[in-house]
């Protein structure tokens, strides 16, 4: 059987990203641009038809298909992007529809946390497995849930938002307006937080209130402290894991799946944030699912970009 | 097409249950014993084939398989009981292949709550639905999960332990050792206990210390005080119903599905529970899918044995 490509985009709010990608989950090359935002969107869908083009011509390959990754639900088969916040002006745009339009490939749009959850699953080193749930820890805490191997949607396509799992009924108030989210606790703002406060505990650096946009703390920045040792960012880094322990047990609960796979900037920690979820989830959920579910660092580069490749290619076969 | 049959069993720790259900989900004839619990295996599963010989007479039908539901995970092919609470002599029993050798059809072993979920997911009025969560109100809070229209099982069958969400960090101790567990907001003896100090507060029968085993309480006459109009009663179940609400919103974050059943003996207070339980998602979950989602009284008769017998009638066609 001969090799098949496809076209894996991966549109942020800030960057664009888009790789030409085999079916064994290679990924041939990647083009990064920032994210064509701030044009119309007809300018900006030329701009990644133009991308895209130059891939093609880069690598000699012809892709079957593409995928598109973009930062929230995609509403209907047409692509169209409901109301973003990181898409500001692209609301209503079928997307799907128009690049169709431009590329004349099959073309699939899909929420980018799905599509990177799709992407460990079928690809990463730790993380593969037909039934994983993704927990991204960015600026929010977003995720993925895969079943037998397929994305699940849910009725609206509002799957996965794990992040928003209440672990604390009076707990602080999170952005979406709701209170004791589990993003309220391991979201950057709230990292940022406390590990502003525990190095001021610790000894260190003495911050005006550490509120979450302090001075040049971020989460990568704390999880590179621990690296070297410093105790407060341990401590960060801990505290952090024990939150995202609770979310993990709860998932445990609901769906006993094999593999949480949690990646983002902090998880770049791995073990330091890794080991106090994985004692926090023996502690919460029962034994024998507790114990037996995998808790690792997904690691693949560019899990967006495979999994969208790789959506596009289940489509077309 | 002519009808096909199936016996479904359900054994409780209590009473047993062995009815004839015919493919539309008609329950033909239901037999009722006390389990029998207090035999030796052996003994008991003879008792169970007597039980179904004389429904098979009394109907006059030939069933093609029969289903079990046990009250814990069924952890192999061949329904081995696990050690169970509620079955504590039954540990090890292949249950499947024994009562295969007694009565030589096909026989599934399945866990009780999921066959529940199974039975209103295929038959119910408002459950009907093929992705569906069944909350469980009983001593415990339990549940199980379908998608697709199948039982979602997880890794290890432990899927469906919807009691034990964590919901409040620091919450009050739960019977399975965690802290703040739905089912320490939502299990019999919460309601109970918050039900005898509402009573009290509200001048009603004033009880020595309100344990979980207080006098005469329980979930059922406290849901029969609130529908008598017992402002102390109705506080409970509305009280009850947000912490239940807490949960459901989880559920929406993380699988968004369309149809969210309660059921157990509290439940039969219906709209007074889930009046406040829909109003606690709506300020949890994301607008859209928290409006969507149907939350609705499973009220399907004896939806555990009709969901071991659609079991084994789909395991066998």
């Amino acid at each position: 059987m001969s090799q098949r490509f496809a076209v894996g985009v991966d549109l942020g709010g800030t960057n664009l990203r888009i790789g030409m990608v085999s079916d064994d989950g290679t990924l041939i090359r990647l083009i990064r641009a920032p994210s064509p935002t701030d044009r119309t969107p007809a300018e900006g869908l030329d701009v990644i038809r133009d991308l895209v083009q130059a891939l093609v011509d880069s690598t000699g390959v012809i892709p079957e298909a593409a995928g598109v990754g973009i930062p929230g639900p995609a509403v209907d088969t047409e692509g169209t992007i409901d109301m973003l916040p990181n898409l500001p002006g692209w609301r209503g745009v079928p997307l799907a529809a128009e690049l169709r339009r431009r590329l004349s490939w099959p073309i699939v749009v899909e929420n980018d946390a799905n599509l990177a959850a799709l992407g460990e699953s079928r690809w990463g080193a730790e993380c593969r497995g037909l039934d994983l749930i993704m927990i991204t820890l960015g600026t929010g805490v977003g995720g993925g849930v895969i079943l037998g191997g397929r994305i699940w949607h849910g009725a609206l396509g509002y799957a996965g938002e794990l992040g928003h799992m209440t672990i604390s009924l009076d707990g602080p108030v999170c952005g979406c307006g709701n209170q004791g989210c589990l993003e309220a606790f391991a979201g950057k703002a709230a990292i940022v937080r406390r590990g502003c406060r525990l190095r001021e505990r610790w000894g260190g650096t003495v911050s005006d209130g550490c509120g979450a946009e302090d001075g040049e703390l971020t989460p990568a920045a704390i999880a590179e402290a621990a690296q070297r040792g410093e105790e407060w960012a341990k401590e960060t880094l801990d505290q952090t894991g024990r939150y995202l322990g609770v979310g993990i047990a709860n998932l445990i609960c609901v769906l006993n799946v094999g593999t949480v796979c949690v990646s983002g900037g902090i998880a770049g920690a791995g073990e330091l944030i890794l080991a106090a979820a994985r004692k926090e989830v023996l502690r919460r959920a029962f034994a024998t699912p507790a114990r037996a579910t995998r808790i690792v660092v997904g690691r693949l580069p560019e899990p967006g970009v495979l999994g969208a490749a790789g959506l596009a290619l289940t489509r077309v076969s």
